[in-house]
């Protein structure tokens, strides 16, 4: 029907959709570095399974172009939507449990979440790390060890949660009244550390961006159960994210980020108003936990 | 070692690695959406298959997130990067090619790309729609018919192209000097249509987004070969969004969004400067092309 008979295009390999998924494998497998290689590879067999799997149609492609431009005009300055996507879909914590296997008896690592601030300032021993928030007073103390039991002394111990309204500073007033319920501890001598603060509560995630839009559709609920974070570096250990989650809290079994490990939900003991262990006078009554961080050595 | 026990703490089910993928299918698995929960449900297995196969590592992970976060930062206007990653990871050409299926005979579709704009200038049969772009004249024209071979009559032919430098209008003067090498055409009572514009060439495609990072960092070339865009929508027929292919042009076989189908690529006459077939004279040597699209009806 056309004359123009263009030479060798009778050779052109990708014309049936069989033969497209080959068709792209065999472009990249020109790749020369060995583990991009593996991976792009990778990416391109699961997408294309995927697609046929599901035989995904034209409006449901265009309607994840959509939903993946959507997640990308809410990534701004520290706000990465695909992060959150991850923590959503599971598969942040598989990444946490798969690369940080931890032997019996230490702390289970959890993601980090995306409210995290390096360098956060630094508290005395004992002291309240609270700086105005509003909530009822939590009293956290405890040692880090190592597996044998040993003291780990000089642990930096960094800690953020969020208030009784379930924000962050950073979600907040930051700039004008932060960093509050945020602070790095060191731990003495004997592995010990104790603060201050207020008890932390559930909250939903952020539901403004492309996320919203996966929960309202499907039933995946968006909260996350009460929790304090935790990042522990110390020498001679393997560094630990995780989270401490209040065991009276909702939504324990339902994690938006499927973070709650075993040993991971503890108990805040309810203390009435009056002069707790350390001597401070409370006027209303308060919580109070002992927890103690178990770490790996580095190194095996 | 940690004196709180909570009730329940040993029944949260995904301790394991092995454990997280299931618990996160079981969680979306309350989607009452029947296609939406199988669609969610794909795409948490493959990506968890992806991670587990590959032994993805943190830091990679880490690098992907960042990649994504790149990506969605240059999503601005028309401008989705996700559909450029689409196209270049072969999965546009697999959706054309599953959702699209032809008999033989029909002309076969293929990618619309990133540069059309919908309800281009009207130009009457014959006229030259490349309104000052640069380049080697060309003489384009042909029938639109039916598989059967009847002629479709007043078929709307969107048209768009590069010019000899590569560039299309929408990526240089679209607001000063624009549209250029754009233009909808109608198809006559026989069936036929006809236009003058200029040679497009083989072009790169934008590398200032997340796609850059890739290609220079597989050996996946980034060019595109030279060609014609044409979107025909007419009554009783499928709408076809198809490419034509100068079968001269550079990277034919490497095209980078895998848009080259058997059929596509044609030969465009050498001719000599002079009085041409329609009666222009061309003070220049030109191009020439004669094509005819068969379309497929409509409703089967």
């Amino acid at each position: 029907m056309n004359e123009q008979a263009a030479p060798g295009r009778d050779s052109i390999p990708y014309d049936s959709a069989d033969k497209i998924t080959e068709e792209v494998l065999a472009r990249y497998a020109l790749t020369e570095d060995p583990r991009l290689r593996e991976i792009v590879m990778a990416v391109i067999r699961h997408l294309h399974s995927f697609a046929r799997e599901v035989n995904l149609t034209w409006s449901e492609w265009e309607f994840a172009m959509e939903y993946l431009y959507k997640a990308g005009t809410f990534c701004k300055g520290p706000r990465n939507e695909f992060i959150a996507l991850s923590d959503t879909l599971g598969l942040t914590m598989l990444m946490v449990a798969a690369t940080q296997p931890k032997p019996e008896g230490a702390t289970l690592p959890t993601l980090i979440g995306p409210f995290y601030v390096p360098n956060p300032p630094e508290y005395a021993f004992g002291t309240d790390i609270s700086n105005g928030a509003q909530g009822t007073p939590v009293h956290v103390s405890g040692r880090i060890l190592r597996l044998d039991g040993q003291p780990v002394a000089d642990a930096a111990i960094d800690v953020w949660h969020s208030d009784d309204r379930g924000l962050y500073d950073v979600l907040d007033d930051f700039e004008e009244n932060g960093p509050w319920g945020r602070a790095r501890l060191r731990s003495d001598e004997e592995g010990r550390y104790a603060f201050w603060s207020i008890m932390p509560t559930a909250y939903p995630a952020p539901t403004d961006g492309a996320l919203g839009d996966l929960f309202m559709n499907t039933t995946h609920r968006y909260w996350r159960p009460a929790h304090l974070h935790f990042s522990i570096v110390a020498p001679g250990c393997d560094p630990l994210v995780t989270h401490l989650f209040a065991s009276d809290s909702d939504y324990l079994d339902q994690d938006v980020a499927f973070g709650v490990r075993p040993g991971l939900v503890v108990d805040f003991a309810h203390c009435p108003a009056g002069e707790a262990a350390d001597g401070r006078v409370v006027e209303v009554p308060y919580r109070a936990l002992t927890y103690d961080f178990v770490l790996t050595s580095s190194g095996g």
